[in-house]
């Protein structure tokens, strides 16, 4: 069997014409996010519409729970589907809940969206605190039911931290490395190694204000940016996280950034004059372009196994290793 | 390996010194009732409160999904654990929480609990109108997603109703027959044969208002009651649902009662002069008296066989066929 297709984040407007062109795109998995700001009851629902569209298009999409999952979706010729959360709201104060959202198939968390959580400091913050007395108890909990710690939009302290602190490996999804483009959002070397030289994972990110140039990024940058890193961290540890948010009007944008916690704007990455998702670049516009940035990652260089550890293989066995309870690992 | 010996249903206040009455009694799987009155989010905090139990007390408890996970208990010395609920409060008004609640664990549903609830009529209103709109809808989704319709506490025209509604078979996981002892939580002969003769089952209870002659109820005629019950439904629908409310204060009998739909004290099945727990007969005390039934069903005419059947293997094959999906069961 072939190494598996898998982008490590999106958060589409979903649909069947999105899953349809998941399978066009040759996706074997996706991480897709289902709570911005939803408390636990309210991501109850995102997992019940989950649950709707699997039972509506059982030949597109699957409920993904293990890298075994990933394969039988390359065997059935579907789409693995696997549930993460930006923020910890749905556990809310109670670390009970983290063994009850991964049962339900959760399989990463991110501990901050951009502010302070109960958990940790996010990117946004003027001061970055580190890891929060309940964040040391929920690391502990995530690395014992094999829920991924996720660091795409925290502090940098905090992510050092979190690195430091978990026993397993953990994650920033949907980044690129700040030293090609500086936005907030992007991290630092230094941020970046303390996860891959614990075994953790960056997934590049394909939302333009991640992108050098934004909307009009080459795709000969993107890749050689890749090749960098790869240099810098090691190939193993790197993936797609691409961050697509397609057909989402500018009213999620602004859930996303705002939720409930302020009725004042907050325009992230964007701009008052922005405020919308910028345009993709040309070469990534859907699940369908795929294709292009492998054609890329060989252009600059990669070989055949590189390439396809690059689009997907590196998950395969970051998902293997990490999304049960240690124990289990361990037998298997 | 020998039949498993199961008790359809407990709801002790569960402790160490239970669970190792599990192990003396030899125990290998207990349906436990976590809700009684809870809402989803109350619902749960019990999921969560057995899964700290599970983490203190691997070496002698395990969680149950499947029949195979008795077989498992069985052969690891453990006694494996199955959630169910009295009342269909956990799902509240959403039918996309039958799913979840089911892949939280949840293997057995009571439609109501003494009173009418959203989807049936509960076996203490005056006038049972039978499964509601959105009962049957929810029966359907249980079907679905291999979650037992339970109609314990259910009125005689709800129970044959959804017995033939369902698609699969029901259980009265919790009454003796009412021929025996005119309880009004006990079962008619007709509701019992709508159950029984679609491939449903009949767990006897040892809740004294359940017993002819009450806390005095001698063994020999509880295991009589069951010879004749095995004469008219045959002996393979047939089991134990011992209802067995251990270490429970005062209070929790309450609570089962009124919960939070009434200001006024409602006695249920016992009286003002008697309003708590009934002591169990002296030959059924806790899980480790499940011999005495075993030497008393063999004492009364039934054979090795059937006497493990009756113990066990009629719920182990029932759990067999009932606890997945449909189409799982067709490929297993």
């Amino acid at each position: 069997m072939r190494a598996p297709r898998i982008d490590n984040l999106q958060y589409a407007n979903w649909s069947e014409k999105i899953f349809r062109q998941m399978r066009d795109g040759g996706v074997d998995a996706v991480h897709v996010t289902i709570a911005y700001h939803e408390n636990f009851r309210e991501t109850v629902l995102n997992f019940e519409q989950w649950n709707r569209w699997f039972e509506q298009f059982p030949d597109l999409i699957m409920k993904g729970l293990t890298a075994e999952d990933v394969t039988r979706a390359q065997e059935t010729n579907r789409t693995a589907i696997f549930f993460g959360f930006q923020n910890p709201s749905p556990i809310e104060d109670d670390i009970g809940l983290v063994e009850i959202v991964h049962t339900l198939g959760a399989r990463f968390m991110q501990l901050t969206y951009n502010n302070q959580s109960l958990l940790a400091t996010g990117c946004y913050e003027a001061e970055d605190t580190g890891i929060t007395r309940m964040g040391r108890q929920v690391i502990k909990e995530m690395n014992r039911v094999g829920l991924v710690v996720d660091m795409s939009h925290s502090g940098d302290r905090s992510t050092i931290e979190a690195a430091e602190i978990s026993d397993r490996p953990i994650a920033i999804t949907h980044a690129n490395p700040a030293v090609w483009q500086a936005a907030l959002r992007n991290k630092s070397d230094k941020v970046i190694r303390a996860v891959t030289e614990r075994g953790g994972m960056l997934g590049f990110s394909l939302y333009p204000h991640h992108l050098k140039a934004g909307s009009e990024c080459t795709l000969e940058s993107f890749c050689e940016m890749i090749a960098q890193s790869a240099e810098k961290f090691g190939v193993e540890t790197l993936g797609l996280g691409s961050d697509l948010c397609q057909d989402q009007p500018d009213s999620v944008v602004e859930w996303m950034r705002v939720g409930r916690w302020s009725k004042e704007m907050d325009y992230g990455e964007g701009s008052a004059a922005a405020p919308g998702f910028p345009p993709m670049p040309s070469w990534f516009q859907d699940n369908r372009d795929f294709g292009n940035i492998e054609s890329g990652l060989r252009a600059v260089g990669f070989s055949q196994t590189e390439t396809a550890d690059l689009m997907g293989g590196n998950w395969h066995r970051f998902y293997a290793a990490n999304f049960g309870p240690v124990s289990e690992d361990r037998a298997g």
